[in-house]
């Protein structure tokens, strides 16, 4: 044994122990006679004492020890004379009477601080280093609590942790899918799971009645900014449910979270709001509601004086950004650049300035006299003080403008507040996307998401106003997970197919089991899935999921610690029976 | 809601309560004017009643209700005149008053009973039927649980789950390796897991203390009976502790679950083996020690009879079978021919029968008379009516067959009981096995175990004889799992190595970001892993690992389900850089 407690539990109650302690150096303080070590584990820290006079050579054997050795401290516990009050074991220090180095370190790249001098990819290729920082460790303890409490809490409502398959297989649509090269069936691939979804509706017909899995998926996306090329979904799937039993259930698994990771009471139901509310006052599908400054359609009072932009466009809306009336022509200019970068797409930014004596000043004052623009902040909600910007457009782009405006608003004036946790369901998605580019409707979620009874009648004539038994669950403006009611009727899922343009055939490669194992009883089932990575960070307070994962790839999908992917060798591509073609000249 | 209780939970008490059922239709019966119906879920199976004389409309929609029909019933719940004491609901039935059809089915292409009439190729290709029997859900549910109380117990005991990626590094040893082209970096390959051996180190050198994980894992072998391309590990590592701490963390994790899964009470130490031990005893290194029958070293009396076979040989070991004195030459032929099978590769096999009148009669009457036959019976410690069976060659060799000889044996003599569970930790592994063909010793785990202290002299001098820090626990002669202590000193890896003949670079190859890590501070660490597959098929009483997977691949690595793998589309390939190479003719 080579230890008898670790570095985070001792505590007054204990003094004249004799105990075994093991850990990394924090750190070495010499103070005339004394030396003092900080002592770290995963556990915490607790402070050795070295004694010139009383044991020479162990205090100087103590004065050699370097940052992160590993060593073995053997020694009584001893009530401190200094407390420290922001340690767990601040009480206490330990005599120690024999010192043991289990292994030297190297000095390390970067200082195990909370907070470090290294840079991200010096944390990442030294990322078995970062986690030994509290930061990184804590982010991982919580990510391992959540997921303890995820099981906890669906087991206890008899719901079955199935795995499903990594080895799957790739489909027609599948262009994002990694794939994996057969050995033993020349030519063939596997697939890794986007999602199980296929998997879970198929438990569903095999009579599971409950599923769930804490599941690694995969996709092999063109880069964004923190996502990664794996990351872990808590997939859940029900039978003989309707979209209310499914919204309650993970209502309550929300709430349990918070309770036992945050400590924080949810004793409320979580608002609701339907996605067309959510896309007309939030200028989104996943509304951050910590805070108000909505979004107002002021196309009525806007149009017809005039004014060339606003008249000939469809849409035209506001949002009135509180006390904020004095803003700068510099702050102004600056969220004009913002709204027009490519990533926004606006083509200007219209502005009112409602003074707080009353007065008005816009962007548009050759158009508007103050009436005209005292309609206008009246319908925008806006009082004296206030700043009032306007968007206009086609009606959905111009309000995913507005919304990004309004979030970038939020965190300029701090109505963000980390520690604050805002649910919220939104519901009724679309049934169908219209897309431009190929002039037809395709699925939101998936060709099985169940259609709203109410709509069943419209389906075929007005498609694009059909809902969607599809939910998402939206917390501070993140989408933290959403699913869907499915089709479990044949009949009506021809007609679905026949809708989105499937021919049988199409249907057939793509979904072939699924269609086959419908035919003998699927129940009427629904589900949703969560994303664990991006739930996890947001319970800990991070911006990126890079800190909730212990050995997270960098923003070219590439994990610099291990070196992956590289090259293997030409015995193996042969076994595969594949060729790297080389890369063409114009790429 | 669909439902107000599943099909499982209503009993006597809830006698005159409104209930609404949802299910599968087990069958229906028709006796006189009633109907009887037996309706299926999950949770169990409550039986629906219909009566022709109160509601003719209903019953006679209930006669044609087909097998595997999804319904909705409601109805009161009421006592059975004939009770069904084999059903946890068969004190009650349902009076039905409503009944819904929510999906029809096809027939089934076989029997959803317990025994089923159909093939494993039809079941495995319509698994989604197959779990609906009571035999392949109870092994689901079983492994369910078991994961569940995995956590529980290790979480208790302050291990953290870390998850660890799925996309890593080919290694040039990694022969068995799945993997994954990349698309964005050209030629560039992951690859999936083997097993999360460096991570979990890794994850010691980070500080982590206690780590564990329930995790897929991939090998590419070549195919085996029983064995599935991808197989899930409880994979487990610990700082700072010893082989004695290991074991009895993982001994209490296995009390755990046999008291949880099986309501078994494991009040004694696990015995403890070493494996030269097993390998003289039981002629393996995975004994199934549920029954005796050990294998003894009969060498000395045997030899020296002018018996030449025995005389030209390193070793000769037996076995007494119990009580089978009275075997015919057929039995005796069959096992004869069982041992010479390549499989098993002995040359013939000596037998001597130990009459119960105290007579003997073997296949080398020619060369041993009565007095020696007695002088290898005592030696063989069998008693009359025993059969003594005799093999001879190499020592390990012929103590493998003779351990493959014993578990037949045992399998006839129906010593080796489902219910009945030995476990065994057998310790004291070699650290090197010699490899005939290359004239060389390897790691006989992997190189990071440690040796035994004790052996630190003989490293160089007597390779053959060094022992690791490794374990395994066995259960009923199943390996269920095993690990070692790791090398954490730098020194000792670097001898471990060079006895390995690792040049710097070839270690680097393999191991770089592991050798590096060790640098900066390894704590002493060691620990094990589980293969979930097979300890819960072995807790399930299930002879094949498919039992207790959802949706396993056939023995050719195939999902004949959803038909993986399969083609990818030209386009595919072409993103990700690869051409199929033809198959070469002579293959």
């Amino acid at each position: 044994m080579y230890r008898t407690h670790n570095c985070g539990e001792l505590r007054i109650a204990d003094v004249n122990k004799e105990v075994t302690l093991c850990g990394w150096v924090q750190r070495v303080r010499n103070l005339g006679g004394m030396t003092f070590t900080d002592l770290r584990d995963r556990y915490g820290i607790t402070q050795l004492v070295f004694n010139i006079d009383t044991n020479k050579e162990l205090c100087e054997q103590a004065r050699k020890l370097g940052r992160e050795f590993v060593i073995q401290a053997k020694g009584v516990v001893t009530e401190r004379s200094s407390k420290n009050k922001d340690l767990a074991t601040g009480e206490i220090e330990i005599i120690v009477k024999e010192l043991n180095i289990l292994n030297k370190s190297e000095i390390p790249p970067f200082t195990i601080e909370d907070n470090t001098d290294g840079g991200e990819d010096l944390l990442l290729k030294y990322r078995y280093l970062d986690i030994r920082r509290r930061p990184i460790l804590k982010g991982l303890q919580l990510r391992n609590k959540m997921s303890f409490e995820v099981r906890r809490y669906l087991d206890g409502h008899s719901f079955m942790e199935v795995e499903t398959p990594m080895l799957i297989k790739s489909t027609p649509e599948g262009a994002r899918d990694y794939v994996v090269p057969s050995r033993i069936h020349h030519g063939e691939f596997y697939a890794l799971p986007q999602s199980p979804q296929q998997y879970k509706q198929l438990l569903m017909v095999a009579g599971i009645d409950r599923y769930y899995q804490i599941v690694k998926c995969f996709r092999d996306e063109d880069l964004r900014a923190d996502r990664q090329p794996e990351f872990t979904q808590i997939d859940c799937e029900m039978s003989f449910v309707e979209q209310e039993d499914v919204l309650q259930i993970f209502e309550g698994l929300a709430k349990h979270l918070f309770k036992t990771i945050r400590n924080i009471d949810m004793d409320f139901q979580f608002p609701r709001m339907v996605w067309k509310e959510a896309m007309e006052k939030y200028g989104s599908d996943k509304p951050d509601i910590r805070f108000g400054m909505t979004i107002h359609n002021i196309t009525d009072v806007a149009k017809g004086h005039n004014f060339k932009v606003f008249d000939d466009t469809e849409y035209i809306c506001s949002i009135a950004v509180e006390g904020a009336a004095g803003y700068t022509r510099k702050q102004i200019d600056e969220l004009t650049e913002f709204v027009k970068r490519p990533q926004v797409g606006a083509k200007g930014l219209v502005y009112i300035k409602y003074n707080e004596d009353g007065t008005f000043k816009s962007s548009v004052d050759k158009f508007f006299n103050a009436d005209d623009l005292k309609a206008i902040a009246d319908k925008a909600e806006a009082k004296a003080g206030d700043l009032i910007f306007i968007l206009c457009g086609k009606k959905l782009q111009v309000l995913n403008q507005m919304g990004v405006l309004r979030i970038e608003m939020g965190n300029r004036l701090n109505l963000r507040d980390k520690n604050k946790f805002a649910p919220l369901w939104v519901v009724d998605f679309p049934l169908f996307e219209w897309d431009d580019a190929t002039q037809r409707f395709y699925a939101m979620h998936h060709p099985f998401t169940s259609p709203k009874k109410e709509d069943y009648d419209i389906l075929e004539t007005n498609p694009g106003e059909a809902r969607a038994n599809a939910y998402d669950l939206v917390i501070n403006g993140i989408e933290i997970g959403g699913g869907s009611i499915r089709i479990h009727d044949s009949a009506l899922q021809v007609r679905m197919f026949k809708l989105l343009g499937f021919t049988e055939e199409k249907a057939k490669a793509q979904f072939e089991c699924l269609i086959n194992a419908f035919k003998f009883g699927a129940p009427p089932h629904g589900g949703l899935a969560f994303g664990l990575d991006r739930w996890a960070a947001l319970m800990n307070g991070s911006d990126s999921i890079k800190d909730v994962i212990a050995f997270p790839k960098n923003n070219a999908a590439r994990d610099v610690m291990i070196d992956a992917p590289s090259a293997i060798s030409p015995e193996q591509l042969d076994e595969l029976s594949l060729t790297i073609t080389p890369l063409k000249s114009n790429e």
